[in-house]
């Protein structure tokens, strides 16, 4: 099976990364990549030159692995290339910075169709055109590998104004946050529950089913739409702190907590029909932002809790111990599919 | 076998990646990584702050995995931390910038011993050092994966200078390099031949005796050590080409010689003892440059030809056709170990 869940074994026709030399690969791929605005030297010399506008830029990495970070029966080669992409923007949006450029690096088996990159490659496009409008890739590199491999670093602007860190909550301030919460990890169960076939193998056509009857919590563990402008919306509105909801609301809260010296309560009447999901459920990649007591929040922020004297996380005044989130190296069972 | 060749199937005494989380991994790497002079916000957050002097910065990415990449059994987790360190810092001076900063994400096989993890730490720490004082490690990732993949993001300062890109080569420009011709490819070659078993598989009691016998080369080729201080020395002095060596001379010749609409003469007489591995062998990670007819060449440049009017590449006046370069997707044969 190919990553876009074909089965194409002895069909002559469907041209692969193996059949074609790297440069031709980057040459098909690179005019569907956006440009980004801050480039100077753009993709094709031993490194990119791109613009600081403030003498300062925003850098975070993050890789996705064929196994525990995707499954090949449930993402399409376009997902792959969007969530690489959508995961990556969220971490320099959660900075309060402008995401201005990606590098992506990717390892494909030999077997991959070129189809299938230049999806991945329309997957980067689309996310960075729909969530960061002026964010373009800026370079890239292809590799052969077993293991489908994507490496993602992204680049921010953050337009003269100070970063928003973890460590900036203070007692008082009201802790909100922007975007789902627990969709994810909602969308997740139910692929783990309904799309695998009888012997627990993620399976493509009960995917087609599952998608069909819950698009909302599919949509947000393949294809996340976190709210990008919401971050430098957030810093210019005062966030204290402020961090990517990677790992779950009550594992992200405490890290703030933690940097900061706080501690946060959270009131679970505030996080909807599921709280307990909401708490710790990760991968929806909103953002989490603590805000001076009567700021007017901004974007798409609600109010979720607030910081207290202490230490970790409070539930409606509480002690909380569940923790959520996902160490691939602790949880993944070696499973791909 | 583990990443160092041990063998410790069964030894509880033997930590791996499995047994610790992630972030453990990263509070046990970390103190070891050096701090670039141009972080602002170090790494613990969503994302690193860096500046950016002159209000620009440069950008590579290059992936390097098991199987194509390297091999176990001749690469300590040492070299493999060097080595990636080493041919992105090569990227950064190709383009006459300073290197400042590197992001490193790593994949490995969740049997990884964490003391493997500390030697590639000491050897991305040890290349930075040593080859780029001042540049740091400024921000990383670490997945689990059945095959252990790095990728490398690498900045730079050009100090207000304009970068020096393939492009610019005139007729009548010198043709420079600066780092060993084709010892890298020498080296792999006496591995390939002699650090193997009788079925052909990378066997490293035999690779001891060939390092024993062959050390440059074989250095060489598992811990380049490219001439990065000779990247913004050739900018300075007026370069008005520059690109990494890591195809081979012939190849990368060739680069320049079409972006920029010229021909390249090279001499063989000025290639050392063997010409063709010189001209055909990649991965050395030198710097090939062109200058102005007179310029004074800095550091360890040294003439190995002159850019003509035409297309293409010359040896002593004649065509050459000879290409040397590595294709991952073309050329792999599938093979680890």
């Amino acid at each position: 099976m190919t990553m876009s869940g074909r089965t194409d074994a002895g069909d002559r026709s469907v041209e692969t990364l193996g059949e074609v030399s790297e440069r031709d690969a980057l040459r098909r791929i690179l005019p569907l990549l956006p440009a980004s605005r801050t480039t100077l030297i753009g993709p094709g010399d031993d490194a990119a030159v791109l613009a600081a506008p403030d003498g300062r830029y925003v850098v975070t990495t993050d890789m996705m692995v064929h196994g525990p970070d995707f499954r090949l029966a449930w993402s399409t080669p376009y997902d792959l290339g969007w969530k690489a992409a959508a995961t990556n923007l969220s971490d320099v949006a959660a900075m309060g910075a402008v995401p201005t450029g990606l590098v992506v690096a990717i390892a494909a088996p030999a077997d991959t169709p070129v189809a299938d990159l230049e999806e991945i490659a329309r997957g980067l496009a689309d996310a960075c055109r729909r969530l960061a409008p002026g964010c373009g890739v800026v370079g890239g590199d292809l590799s052969v590998s077993t293991v489908l491999t994507f490496a993602v670093t992204a680049f921010g602007d953050l337009e003269g104004r100070a970063p928003v860190l973890r460590s900036g909550a203070r007692v008082g301030d009201v802790v909100a946050v922007s975007g789902p919460l627990g969709r994810a990890a909602a969308g997740l169960r139910l692929l783990f529950d309904h799309a695998v076939d009888a012997d627990g193998e993620p399976d493509r056509a009960r995917f087609e089913s599952v998608l069909a009857a819950y698009p909302e919590p599919v949509t947000a563990q393949l294809r996340p739409q976190p709210p990008i402008s919401d971050g430098p919306l957030a810093a210019i509105a005062g966030a204290t702190a402020m961090l990517d909801l990677s790992d779950g609301l009550a594992l992200d809260a405490r890290r703030v907590a933690e940097a900061s010296g706080v501690a946060i309560d959270l009131d679970p009447s505030l996080l909807g029909d599921d709280p307990a999901t909401a708490l710790s459920g990760g991968e929806d990649h909103g953002l989490l932002a603590t805000f001076p007591p009567g700021t007017a929040l901004p974007g798409g922020f609600r109010i979720v809790g607030r910081v207290v004297e202490g230490a970790g996380i409070l539930a409606g005044g509480r002690p909380f111990d569940g923790l959520g989130g996902w160490d691939p190296y602790l949880q993944w069972d070696g499973n791909a599919g």
